[in-house]
């Protein structure tokens, strides 16, 4: 294994760091600045060893900072004139806000080394756009995934990508899984997690051409820090049959959302039922505990962030119309992320597989 | 409205009639002809006017009529050596099977009109390839599409195509859309039911090309028997903001994988908090009423049946791993689709809203 001098330096360095060090974007998402610093307060108290930098209007986050005391001391802010908005397209927002918004300066700040780490509740758009055009993709990797964390029926598995890229071919399905088996190693401590392929059946013949393509190239690689599992269907999230699920962004964009329809739905059906008459809701007062369990279990506030994986730096977009609860979970996600430092396993998984146009064309002439 | 000769007879001879005339594969499914016979019998008992034509071996189905006596009167049974089995790959299938097979004497018997509908629990793949084959897509329309009746919080929807096609271009989802209204105004009696295509965001400039150039195409529908919505997301199917989502088959089979996975996960959370202690277990028991209704409204047996549309005749593919209720469930809903007169009714949509390659091809000069 061939680690570079900066990656052993960086690794010296983080381990001589005390705290892990926050850009956040303070303006970004639906409900504004206060819910940002709330959640702050609430992340500094479960993560250790953590600083913010907030970029936005200084006149707006300075009282906010008066009033969440306790992040003062942990806390610079970095002032921002313009604001993302969340409607705004991608390339509008970058050609306005480079340089000035506080969707900018909070990558920037991740660029520039003086945080460890990147996150915004504003326009994901906006956000994916802008994060590539200043961190720029790793070399290598064609072009950047959004990662979730998914809770299965077996233990939380990573799911991407779930939304950055429209469409996508073999080599790109394969990046996704160096980068989705990356970021399974830093969270979950395995050393080879399983990556499954999303497609529509679990037989050989089936599925996009691209797809079978993907399955032909990972089925080679050998010590690649991940073990190549095959396909694997949309139930299959659900059971948590493999650690990673791959697939290209439009249809992961779907199946999470379906999900989260789903979810929500069978809630509301659940809830009516023990509305329909009296003794059901006696029953639902005793058992009180466990449907408290079972909400808890199903907040989508408590797996709140995406990961934007395959750029030069990691960002984490929080969902625009969460609460301080919600953005806490963003935050020390990052925190996680930061701390068992993804970049650096990304790079080992990039050198232990490497993928490149000719591994795609080798496939080609063996199948 | 130009309803031709052959469409009118088939009107006139079908009130005439006083039996819907099922024609099921016996030997298609995981669980054998005992499953598929005790909910014929079932079926029965919720259906009105029926008749069954089972295909498959007369030396195991014969004994099977002696003990479902109740079906005798009403039965026909059609000896076929072949059963297709479960994991045949489809070109094989039709290769081995075609003449020979319950799986395709259930088809020939729609075709040759001794039946008004055809009903199986046997390999997706094969089936579809069968049916194809066998009862050829109507003209116009350029690939068939599986769609599944879907629950929402509003009511029951369409969603289509849940795994017949694998990619598809703006063509393939306007008929997609076209037969997919068709049965919405069949099934709901609606006159112009509501049509979203499924995509990665409501915004104009997001998505696939081919689904923005189908929804280019939709948006100049008038009076096309739908109202084309637009744009709809994942968690939309689950809220049931339009009638009728159409999609190309690879997601949309993924997408309602995603949902039936993530549904059994939610129940067992459920199950699990229920369950995790005395005072839990109490309140469950007590509020057993309203969680057995929930149960009811979850099963995914109510909800057995995926259509094929697009063909010159009615296939309604069971789930193969499905019970007597399952299959009743899909036979009930087979002798609706012919009571509906869901042909004619696509017939009729496609006259409204004539879709052609050129129809494309106008679109792509427009925009």
């Amino acid at each position: 294994m061939n680690l570079d001098f900066k990656v052993l330096a960086s690794r010296v360095f983080k381990n001589m760091k005390t705290n892990i060090r926050i850009s956040v974007d303070a303006m970004g998402g639906d409900n504004g600045p206060r819910i940002v610093l709330h959640g702050a307060v609430l992340a500094l108290k479960q993560c250790k060893n953590i600083e913010f930098v907030f970029h936005g209007k200084e006149e707006i986050l300075k009282p906010l900072l008066d009033e969440f005391a306790i992040l003062k001391p942990i806390s610079t802010v970095k002032h921002c004139e313009k604001v993302i908005s969340m409607d705004e397209k991608p390339s509008n927002a970058l050609r306005k806000g480079r340089g000035s918004s506080s969707m900018w300066s909070t990558l920037q700040a991740v660029k520039d080394g003086e945080a460890d780490v990147a996150v915004s509740g504003g326009n994901t758009g906006a956000l994916m756009a802008m994060a590539t055009f200043c961190l720029r993709p790793i070399k290598g990797i064609s072009r950047p995934a959004i990662a979730a964390i998914w809770p299965s029926m077996r233990a939380d598995i990573v799911v991407l990508d779930v939304g950055a890229t429209v469409g996508g071919d073999a080599k790109q399905l394969v990046d996704f899984t160096i980068l989705g088996s990356a970021l399974a190693r830093a969270l979950f401590n395995q050393t080879s997690p399983s990556v499954g392929l999303l497609n529509v059946g679990v037989e050989e013949m089936k599925g996009l051409e691209q797809v079978k393509e993907a399955s032909r190239i990972l089925a080679q690689a050998k010590n690649a820090g991940f073990s190549y599992h095959g396909f694997v269907e949309g139930d299959d999230i659900g059971k948590g049959t493999v650690d990673v699920v791959v697939t290209e962004g439009f249809t992961g964009n779907i199946a999470l959302k379906t999900a989260e329809g789903t979810a929500r739905q069978v809630g509301t059906y659940l809830k009516n039922a023990l509305k329909a008459d009296l003794i059901s809701k006696l029953g639902a007062l005793i058992a009180s505990r466990a449907l408290k369990a079972f909400k808890a279990k199903m907040d989508p506030r408590a797996g709140n962030g995406g990961i934007f994986l395959g750029l030069n730096g990691i960002v984490i977009k929080s969902h625009g119309g969460t609460d301080e609860i919600g953005f806490k979970s963003a935050l020390c996600l990052a925190h996680e992320m930061a701390k068992d430092e993804l970049l650096e396993k990304i790079a080992e998984g990039m050198e232990r597989f490497p993928t490149s146009i000719d591994q795609t064309e080798k496939a080609k002439e063996i199948s």
